[in-house]
């Protein structure tokens, strides 16, 4: 039988790693490494890194997987995540079946933590159902950037008994959500916290999360979103990619 | 300077530490630990585990602080636990005053992460807004009940670019939240799931995470729901304390 692990890594600072997931690494005879372009370098070395670091007398392979090109400028998000996912699907499929070998065990590095906004799990369910190559799964959670993002500002995310919504900037992009006041942000490439009316909200914002590029600002949206915008942007294109999230926060709700 | 240190140690599997944390469990001279009653001890026993486990060549003290009782009865619950609240900072501000000396490193052990429904964050923001006691503090994040969850069900928390919130029991017992088709629910004592009238609702439910006493149980709610009290009630009764958490789905969601 194949083995195969999938493995939360943590936001980017190498240290988030939990012990979990190195004995994971430990075990682990094929690395599948998903090839996002150019633009992501850091981010495989910085897995790469990783593995080096936490990986102790033995031998492993790495297996690149050619991630399908996303087209993000379909008008139908849903559909087209959907499209990129079918591509992705065959691509990954035919790589465990040629090389993972029968009783050997594979893994997936995940950035932050399998469960959040990532399509690997969902990949390996769909891949477990065709049925073509059989294995068994087992995921390993890791710190996501959110996690980082409470600790950089030394905050926590809800109020007191009160709910936390975490969501995508596409989404705010259509309004925030009424019955929450705190609402975390991910997987937004566009600043959609720029087209917020309400003006009692407070940001928590931060870029590159644990690592040595982390960026944090924090304030009232309105006066510090532009700076935020501004940072972003130079952020960006001096590294070539940038990965954020935020927290926003009604300011007028009831304080913990 | 003191320094205090607010670490996340995971939801209850020594291995989900991270190494952050464990260099971080290095660096303490005293470690507060809340007394809360007896019938956690099992508790109390785990985090005395970790840090034997992993603490090396280093001696530290532990201080202990008593737990004020909170008055669960109260009918106002964000009073009656603004109340506590009070009463322990008080408590931990008398405890940090005594117990820590000045270039020395305290810290809080947080079980899951210092930012999800856990109060110490806001107590240590608001001994140092009294300014009695001068200290640094830094947030160390950690693996929560609701990863492990994710993790022991090999399931993603979202849909496809949708959100998730993360509530309390006593939010839905008042009903789920429309805008949202996955529910994290925490702080549940009472099973509020068994009041939902919705029918298409699914449940992964799991207790004691992570540890050896693991349990776990997923289908649709009304055809599982009465199962998970009974396994809950008596699991309960067998050890004492109950820890579990819980994701409601929109089964009619569109699938990821």
């Amino acid at each position: 039988m194949r083995k195969l692990l999938i493995i939360g890594i943590g936001a980017g600072n190498p240290d988030h790693i939990t012990v979990q997931a190195i004995n994971a690494l430990n075990r682990v005879d094929v690395f599948f490494v998903v090839d996002k372009g150019v633009d992501k370098d850091d981010l495989v070395r910085l897995r790469r890194d990783l593995c080096a670091r936490y990986i102790k007398g033995r031998s492993y392979r790495t297996v690149d997987i050619a991630d399908p090109a996303r087209d993000r400028a379909s008008p139908a998000y849903e559909d087209g995540v959907r499209a990129w996912h079918a591509q992705r699907l065959a691509a990954y499929e035919t790589a465990l079946m040629r090389e993972l070998g029968d009783g050997e065990c594979g893994a997936f590095l995940v950035w932050g933590d399998p469960s959040l906004y990532d399509g690997t799990l969902r990949i390996v369910d769909q891949i477990a159902a065709r049925g073509v190559v059989a294995f068994d799964h087992e995921v390993i959670p890791g710190i996501t950037s959110v996690q980082a993002l409470a600790a950089a500002h030394r905050i926590a995310l809800n109020h007191i008994g009160a709910p936390v919504e975490i969501t995508t900037g596409r989404r705010i992009a259509q309004g925030l959500p009424e019955n929450v006041d705190d609402i975390v942000v991910m997987l937004d490439g566009d600043c959609a916290f720029k087209g917020i009316a309400e003006t009692d909200i407070d940001i928590y914002w931060g870029a590159y999360l644990g690592t040595e590029d982390e960026i944090l600002r924090s304030g009232n949206l309105h006066e510090c979103g532009s700076d935020i915008e501004r940072v972003r942007r130079e952020a960006r294109a001096r590294k070539g990619w940038i990965m954020d999230t935020y927290l926003l926060r009604r300011a007028g709700a009831k304080a913990g």
